[in-house]
């Protein structure tokens, strides 16, 4: 049986949908799980679904997805523009990651515009929503069909 | 009649799958216009696929379907890092723009790093080859939903 | 009955007092509660007090204050200076922020001098030492009478 | 008898007061050459009036100029940030050159804010409108008597 | 009544034709003066003319000219560079302002590239000689028209 | 019997309250120096209150402060991010010098990011409005008394 | 009885050994500390070796070494090179403290380059793999003997 | 029998000779191709010689140059600095490159010295003149020597 | 009979002796100036002494120098390193001038590095105390009797 | 028989101990040559230890190297940060090579930062004094010991 | 008579062809002057060959090429990149100077990008590997011709 | 009986009078020397006057003037810009050090602008040719005085 494609959300996610909606627009992260859900039946794949606000935590979270997963979805918020150590981790783990953002960073202020992350990642999707995370799936599936 | 989506290829992608395949892959242009005409089908879209290695040609292209299309995949390659005319003339086409990159440019060397043309697009894809192509167009499928 | 304000403090104050006396002072942080309790009372305000080291759980304190809260004194200490995560949860938690820095930030190393913070927080006060914060609660006092 | 001055327009100039009117006002390129047109009039000048989306072009009409022409009025729009390849042409032609822009690019993003085409140019108006280029002309009227 | 349109001048522009003619020509700053007399009663027009070596004296002529003038064609001479003051000055005026430099300043050394001056200006002339302050009235002559 | 603190207010800031009141808010010079007035008396304190728009009266005033005044609270506005010579001053006054923004400067554009004054001065305080007066003088207070 | 040295390692370093073995060898953090203790037994010293993903545990655990450490082996991995809270907890500590980095970091991707840390440590040893945390042991003996 | 050498000349070239001869010199670019077809014929190879201001008509012939040459030798002109199409191009033709330029750019203005098309060559020939253009013709005709 | 030498001092140094003495010493204005009067007397120059902390009154001075002097010492002061305007007067005047600081700017913070006044100056003398003033004297003194 | 380790010193070393004390220590050149041999000694190794001022004589010396020794230790002092010579030198000599430095060069002026050496080194050891020397040794004998 | 042309070759030369290969090639410095002797009869010129190591000899040399040569091949090799005095030795020659370096320095590390003596030199030559030498001499040749 | 000044010449100053004497006038090394002694003499002091191309010579004539010289008059020339190694000599020899050059190196290119060396200085004269060296020893001359 193959394994979960693992889900990661950064800081403040959890206050997707609530917090400033004219920029993060109005579909909640639970929303988004229950989509992802959706769309991983439809594409015979397997989640896991997480969100934490602590660095260490999405660290440790990567670590555990090392053994557990078959690829990960990040959405690494704030911590995409300052943590070498989640870029650490997610080249450690030797897994495909596709990395999500709600909004394009590129339109945003500066301090948003330079992923660290993207240096580990096989691809980046921004700007296109709750939607984006639909599409890293489809883009693992199609990615882990090839490696097999 | 709904409108078509403009697929517009910026220089040297006539070469795609061809050039330096280690880096792009072996998909030919052909190849992804061919997927994407399947994946126009499936999301009831109808599409107009183009590709020049002449900034002005896609700057007159872009204006074409300022008037003619619903939205726009844009694959601006060299283009994306140097022109801004080409942002200026998708600014003024006053249509939903996803720009689509078949490498994840920001693994390669810094001149690919900072595309001008994201500050005209509603979302990017990149790393994902020539899938992010039928991605885009799921997500102007979606965009323009919405719209109506 | 009117909410409190949280004065969250951020890495290492625990330790003010105590460490580098020559540049910090010997007020320590329990005495610092102290002093903020007794201008509250003046002031006619209720307060929480918090501290930690873990960059995630100001986080979610913040998130907290976002509903149980009136207005938030910060003093970020390290994080002022490297977390866009803290900038987007004070944005997200729509609160009148004061930010305080017992020292006078500017004339430090040039590491110290740009606080990301700011860019969330109705106003700064720096290089006052402890008094900082009874300012920050007398201008939150008055933001708060304003508003009603 | 004497040269006509040429008026040279850039990319994305076929849509002036059509796209962005907010930013580039209502007036239409082809309002602007019949401005052009009476204002030359009214200055004893002939005026020869073109625009391209294509930077080669441009410089091929630059070069025709260079013998053809006895002043250039150019709004090289995008191109005036990006093309060393006009300025060089513009050097060659030892015309004198009056830059126009319809904005003031000074105002605007940090990407429009350094024309490289300002360095072969007598002289630069920037912001003042269509009336720009009649400005434009009246100067190389001057500078043409002078030089008699 | 209309009001006058004041045109200001900065620091060493009274040596103007004295100084570096190689330069900034042979034209007195007095002759300038007569010239723009000329032009403001061809265009209907009332000026008032001043030069200043002292950054707080046109500081204070700016604030004069809040009440008292139409529009503002400055000159600010060396201090476009560096004077922040001078530009608050002018914003809270809330008058069309047109700003004016006798030499073309990209071209000249680095340190007067970036004119800070014109981020509260309509336009900006440049590389003209004394024709740009013509020009310059001529251009506020049209925005009044407009206004009215 | 004591010296009084110095509060001095650098250019433009005479139209406090008259321009851009959506950036300084509707309180004018005058009603600030009445509050800073009536925070004094509440803190026992004299004040002289003064403002001028040219950098050597500044300087000179901070000269003459150096013998009849016990500490400074200054508000350097546009001078601040330009002028070493107060910097300058300010350190050979030999006095506790608060600095006082009403805008939070770290909000604006870059220009207003760093001050030079800063390093002079025992604390800032910016974005609290007028409050900003009162508070620095409070602090000034509390300086003085543990000086003696 | 003398206090034992801290031996702190920073994000990751649980999978020294296992991840990207071409860059940070075979040896596991277990056989790390298996050798630290060895040394130490050589030197004389007592230890405490601990690991954590979490910026705050790092900060808490240098905090505890304040009273209970004579002193500190650090390699903080990722944080070196963004974490201003760890530098600030280190220098607060006032113990001797020696940086390793098992790689030569001078040689990889410029954002692992500068070590903020480095500005609170006696020495720094980089490149030397499982033995630098060896010689850190024996530079610290060294420095402990001179100071008794 | 064996492939030509494509020579590929790019914007403006088409004036040598006769545009700023203090610089360029006084040979036209047909006397250019003359002593190109005399060093051929000596060193036994065959040339194609091209010229276009339009860069994407440049990217055109390298296109045509990767079935159709055994080799390029270019001189990009102003589009050495600017075109990272042109770059792309000469990657993607896998053919032994060559590098000219007229003039010794590092002695020019700073926009003209720094070749992003020298990433693609073998080797860079610049200062010497049309003699240039011999010289890699040389080069060429060694490396081809070597490979067969 | 000959000109007099113009010594000029700028902001802040009517404090000279007495601010900062481990900065500056202990020699008063005062006492610099006698010390110029003696120099003078044994070079067989006349001298003409003024200071002023006021940017304008300097340019002011410094065109009465044009036509009344033979030379220029200048001390800007702080406005050396942010006066263009000092910089045009001193290029203006046509005269050859001496700058001098009293301290060793090149030691000092880097916003006291790049003195903007020497660019028109012949020479540079820091460093050495109130001697450097009457060596700059003594190099003007060789200066125009050579001219002579 | 094994080759010996060369210990290389470059500019001013000559001085150590004598030279600024209390940022180099006591430790003189010879003294830490001794420390060096009786190091050796314990590991098995043979020396040669040399010291020169002159940037061509210390490449001369790793030319000799490359063939004589078996590693390399070098505290390059202030050519660290200037040579590219030395560094080259050290990539064409093929062997391990350790830098040493007696003091932490990253808690130094920005100069004395960016080892240019680093880049060919396999380890690097900085700010334990002469101790570091000794460690170095201690390094290369574990790495000889391994290639065994 | 006519005078030699002297080739001067820099640090770490005298290894060419025996260090790192891959990036030099395999001719030795010896076959190198060999080829040199070679073209140099064809061309009827006589050299001068030279190696070293040390930044002053080979200034020393230049300074002997001043009187003694009628022109200058230099491969600077390191010095290339760091050395104003070789600058400044080669301009104050009065020579033709031709640059040459076996590799393409622009396709290396950034460190290797920008060469000061470029600055001196009529042409540059580089990635041509020992042929670069020989196409100099030719170049000088021709030079020299031109002359007479 | 008092030691001697020792004057260090650094790079290229044995061409004194002869290279580029537009730049550096008509005065030989020899002929500066003969001024030296004269002005020395007049003073009342030894002086000893050297000059080399090496920089590792100068810095060895550094240390012998540490123990033999009773201050420091330096040219350092090129080596002024790029010689960390000749600033550690200098502050090693804790001797006074004045620095001198013949131009006015900050009005020539951006290469010459910075000056290592001054990071050692007393003070720094440069500009006003070789009467630059006599006044470095009288300003000796009376430091030495001072400290007697």
């Amino acid at each position: 049986m193959t394994k979960p494609i693992y889900i990661l959300n950064g800081p403040n996610l959890n206050l997707l949908g609530i917090r400033e909606p004219h920029l993060y627009g109005h579909t909640t992260l639970a929303q988004v799980e229950q989509r992802c859900l959706e769309a991983a039946k439809r594409l015979g794949l397997q989640i896991v679904f997480k969100q934490s606000n602590v660095e260490g935590e999405l660290i440790n979270i990567i670590h555990e997805a090392r053994t557990e997963a078959a690829g990960i979805v990040i959405n690494p918020a704030a911590y995409s523009f300052t943590s070498i150590a989640i870029l650490d981790a997610l080249k450690a783990s030797d897994l495909p990651v596709v990395e999500v953002h709600v909004t394009n960073i590129h339109k945003r202020e500066s301090i948003y515009h330079k992923s660290l992350v993207s240096l580990a990642a096989v691809g980046v999707i921004c700007g296109l929503g709750p939607l984006g995370y639909e599409l890293a799936l489809a883009s693992l599936a199609e990615e882990l069909e090839v490696k097999q």
